[in-house]
């Protein structure tokens, strides 16, 4: 990847046409709040531009791509890829054109050779920020539906601010989207303050079921297959739950065990004074020091029993 | 109450000392962050201050007030409130001295003459804000801990900038707070990210025996009084826990009944379309248009009669 600085991207943009904008899978708000933020903001300088179908768009966010989307990559497009980390994250629809990607917009830290050329911002806490800026440098006016898929970026990547990637760019890039007309509220309603009654089931039913170790340092809780169909949960009501045992007082390991097919999905979550990544490095998975994952056989049972291992080889007494 | 301008309010700052900060009934993160910001702000400009010790401070917001408190008003002390809408909201330590608040600093639009003068801004959508700028005004330097008080007002007010109060001029607060040294995580973390599971069992009993009417457009839940010995809850454990129902994805009016004795408390919250005043004004109590509240005979069961009728009242088939 060429590394471009924001202006040059800011004349990359100006010099093209025919823009399609990628996410990527298993799409958040921030991918997709760029992606419609962006080609938005393109259309405002009489470019075409339009973002590309993804199969796995979920109803929450459909309303940000009103009038933007389109089936297939066609002929002589530009392709534009926002907060798309690697190239193992293309979206189904645009496997093949991994090697096609014209400008990469990201946040992400990773030495990822992808994209032809691109801007790559670690210190944004949401693409979000960057894109905001690139629109400021290509004097777009930004009107409502662009300030409003900006904060979705935003706020849905910062969990409304409250995580620890915020910083007073983010609280202000969030200001200046209220600025621009966005009803930050409405947002704020769909993706933070309305629960579905499937969550709150599956919430109560982990509330129930939750195993605490070490005097409550170090909670497991654990998924069935069989609980999704029981409660008639969706991808959105499970997406981000492997939080919930972290976020209980008293917990500073955190483990999410979800059962897929034969196989134990381990996700871990920990407080500064342990190492999720670590912990599962011993299972075979990796991440971050805050956030990691494994996928081990023997469904539940085995990954219980070697998350617990894990936990105790990094010098956890259970 | 002598309205002053906030210039003026900092030059009443100026002029005296022996400040005893006050905080209003049942606590929150406002009067208190508030409280101990201005007590900070005024150290630092060689004032003697002090919070005055409120018997309902809970374990949550002891650290902001560590090194503040007196137990006690002394002679000739000079009271200021922050974030005590009327009279009848002061402290249990200072009920007798509700005629002799010098200086009252507010966000709340009411019309209660209370306090000799005073600066309410009801465009606040935290009192925090208006005590950061009054910080300015008086040329404070803002260290970590004065910001860290400032952000836990501005933050707890706005459920962490997800509530329809929060403007731009709350989110790029909460930024001057962040460049000011503020560990906003550090807050975050106990505010908004961490559950007791005491709590999270109080959700699961809620998520149980809610019960839906009009097709699930109304929600009615209820505590009765053994809940709170049976799981073991604080009050920060049912603080805020008004709006369960109305949280609930599809739910327009959110009703919360709290058994109190031979009497039933009812917290109705209502999306735009609905009136909770117009709904509590038919069960003696009142409120704001989306939070309202009221107490009738007859516990719970009478609580639940009430409130129904009262939303049939309204126009609602159920």
């Amino acid at each position: 990847m060429i590394p471009l600085t924001l202006p040059e991207t800011a004349g990359f943009l100006r010099e093209h046409d025919n823009y399609i904008m990628l996410t990527h899978r298993r799409p958040d708000g921030d991918t997709i709040g760029c992606a419609a933020a962006l080609c938005g903001g393109l259309r405002k300088l009489g470019k075409q531009a339009y973002v590309l179908e993804n199969p796995q768009f979920t109803e929450k966010f459909r309303p940000y791509l009103e009038g933007l989307t389109i089936p297939a990559i066609p002929d002589n497009a530009v392709l534009v890829a926002t907060d798309i980390a690697t190239g193992k994250l293309m979206p189904l629809s645009a496997e093949d054109y991994v090697n096609q990607v014209d400008l990469r917009i990201d946040h992400h830290g990773h030495d990822d050779a992808f994209g032809l050329r691109g801007y790559v911002d670690p210190t944004a806490a949401a693409c979000g920020e960057i894109i905001l800026d690139l629109l400021r440098l290509l004097e777009v006016p930004v009107d409502k539906p662009i300030a409003e898929a900006l904060y979705c970026a935003i706020s849905t990547d910062t969990g409304c601010f409250r995580y620890s990637n915020t910083t007073a760019r983010t609280l202000r890039a969030a200001a200046e989207c209220r600025d621009c007309g966005a009803d930050t509220f409405a947002v704020n309603q769909v993706m933070f303050l309305t629960k579905r009654l499937e969550r709150l089931k599956l919430e109560a039913y982990l509330t129930a079921h939750t195993e605490f170790y070490a005097g409550g340092k170090v909670a497991v809780s654990a998924i069935p297959e069989a609980l999704k169909l029981e409660l008639g949960l969706t991808e959105d009501d499970i997406d981000d739950i492997s939080g919930f045992g972290r976020e209980i007082a008293g917990v500073q390991i955190g483990v999410m065990l979800r059962e897929v097919g034969s196989q134990g999905k381990i996700s871990v979550r920990t407080s500064p004074a342990y190492n999720a990544s670590a912990i599962c490095a011993h299972c075979g998975g990796g991440g971050h020091k805050a956030a990691a994952g494994a996928t081990v056989d023997g469904g539940l049972n085995g990954a219980k029993t070697a998350v617990l291992q894990a936990i105790a080889a990094e010098g956890v007494a259970l």
